[in-house]
């Protein structure tokens, strides 16, 4: 299970030059980053909506579609999570997970 | 860096029991659900808005603080990213990724 | 012009038994609370990506979108816009727009 | 109150000039676009959760701001409500309020 994100990278990467018309990943590609975008406003708020709902299932459900959405946009823009994994272990490898909180808000 | 998101789980366990003055996680927790969705919301648009810029690290940065949020959801609902893991490793391991395009949207 | 919004409620209102296979409103009111929340997160992030785009016209465009979804989620729990207008009305007519800022935030 | 959006809009206009430390508008031109269309997705959220609580103060005084900042977007943008509320009434005046159902959407 540790590597499902890299070898859900992978799968997104094969699926650009996969046919639009037989795949919703390269359809999300051939309508562009737009599109993409649109996707992860709409999964967050599904989220926020599981998350007022407390069921369980829905809730990981929503998480599943939005990190699935933005895995899309990574892919899109090519970055993967491993970019993303490394920004959060340096956040709270280096300076501890709080340097959030230390941040000006 | 494949457990990132176990041992960031850990840590965010851990802070359950950390002082909300202390700890930016505990403060959220400490202020309950509806406090953490809307920083998914945030989140969210900061990430859409990264996207519309088209900077590699903000991008980045956006992401790792959406997925940061969504863990602390999973978090304080006593769930957790594997969760989310195995329901992205159903999607792409059983019946494809592109299970997502066969559902009635 | 300037009655508007009130005379958008009264359609809205009207829209309450009409056949959800001939119009958008019924249709959403059908589906219920959900769908009118949802179709609210998408139109806010398209304004958030409007603003981005700084077309003034596409701007126009997704706020008037906005606007009318939380119209329709207004007269979907029995409210209508002039609750919102006279909320407006007394943050600016008695302790002033800037009431806002004076809150805890 | 039928004209409670321009009214309001003449006063965000004058806020313009106004000292950032003295006014939250102020400071909101001062931040600049980015700010308030991170507001606007803040509010949304918001606005969400509102519906899910179906509390109507709540829904409300949450579409209050969601209006708010939407019209603080446009006067930045050198925009007003008449705009918006212009392409409504050509929705539901020309073509009527169906129109968006005959969108591909």
């Amino acid at each position: 299970m540790n590597d499902t994100l890299e070898r859900l990278a992978l799968v997104l990467e094969a699926r650009k030059t996969a046919d639009p018309d037989s795949s919703y990943v390269a359809k999300l590609y051939a309508r562009g980053l737009d599109t993409i975008l649109k996707k992860i406003g709409e999964e967050a708020t599904e989220t926020v909506m599981a998350g007022k709902d407390g069921v369980p299932e829905q809730i990981v459900y929503e998480v599943a579609d939005l990190w699935f959405h933005t895995l899309v946009l990574l892919a899109h823009q090519g970055l993967g999570p491993d970019a993303v994994l490394a920004e959060l272990e340096r956040r709270f490898g280096l300076s501890g997970l709080e340097e959030k909180a230390s941040r000006a808000r």
